[in-house]
């Protein structure tokens, strides 16, 4: 199969400068603020973003190298399918994240709930839509038991390595 | 920025052999199935999927060629700007889809609730997690209005052009 390559349309700006530290979701991050920066020739794209309350960024891993097809998650001590966690070092390292859109100036998107990492290369911009992104009746696996841990870790303000 | 290139994971088989008559989101395409083949060296990396029950798929819209910073949504009479639109003609084409996951054999995958065209290039697959993935008090902009026309077209069994 072909190769597939994309031209960054922005980046996203956020008080993340390191990989340590970051918060693993934007569940996790929430209120957490930063910027999207896309490239002024896109700006006439971003007209009637602003109606929209959230926004799926799209984007690449920059900072991870290599994958193994299984990994201990951070929630766990056991060792999963690589594509049943959301483990940033993937043979296609790209992230995906539902933020929140504060406001928009120009061609820079106020967002909030970031738990992506400040220089992240963006990639696209979708509005989220419930009815489309959504799922109803959902089986979570082995995260099932290993959220509670995730959501401690949030109550008590403490952030783990992504 | 630099140019980011990627190799697809596998391909998605589905119904649909061109982009006419397919249906324009997951929510639309509630019972049709398809079947991810995952290149046989990720395998490994599916081990604990199976306890998932809806999967995002992150794949090439292969057939999306070019792009207008404005678009005419199936949904509307009116121009908007192509990121607050779900539009398959954008600067990377990259389409996400959440699809409920039913049996996996082997390095292949069992879908259903699929709206990707045949022999669409797979880029990643993670798993659904409403912590993660689902938002709460949400605002769809110029979508509000028009998602009920979606909804009566899905109960006719009517689809549009995406």
């Amino acid at each position: 199969m072909k190769t597939i390559c994309y031209e960054p349309i922005g980046v996203v700006h956020s008080p993340f400068k390191e990989i340590a530290g970051m918060p693993i979701q934007p569940a996790a991050a929430r209120g957490i603020e930063g910027t999207v920066e896309v490239d002024v020739k896109y700006k006439a794209a971003l007209q009637d973003l602003d109606g929209f309350s959230h926004i799926i960024l799209i984007y690449h891993l920059h900072l991870s190298t290599g994958f193994d097809l299984t990994v201990i998650p951070f929630l766990d001590d056991t060792r999963r399918g690589l594509f049943a966690t959301r483990a940033p070092r993937r043979p296609n390292p790209i992230g995906i994240s539902v933020v929140r859109l504060i406001e928009i100036e120009e061609a820079a998107l106020y967002i909030s709930d970031v738990d992506i990492v400040d220089g992240t290369p963006l990639l696209d911009i979708k509005p989220y839509v419930p009815d489309f992104d959504a799922a109803q009746n959902i089986r979570i696996g082995w995260l099932e038991s290993k959220l509670r841990r995730l959501s401690d870790m949030e109550s008590n303000g403490r952030f783990v390595n992504g």
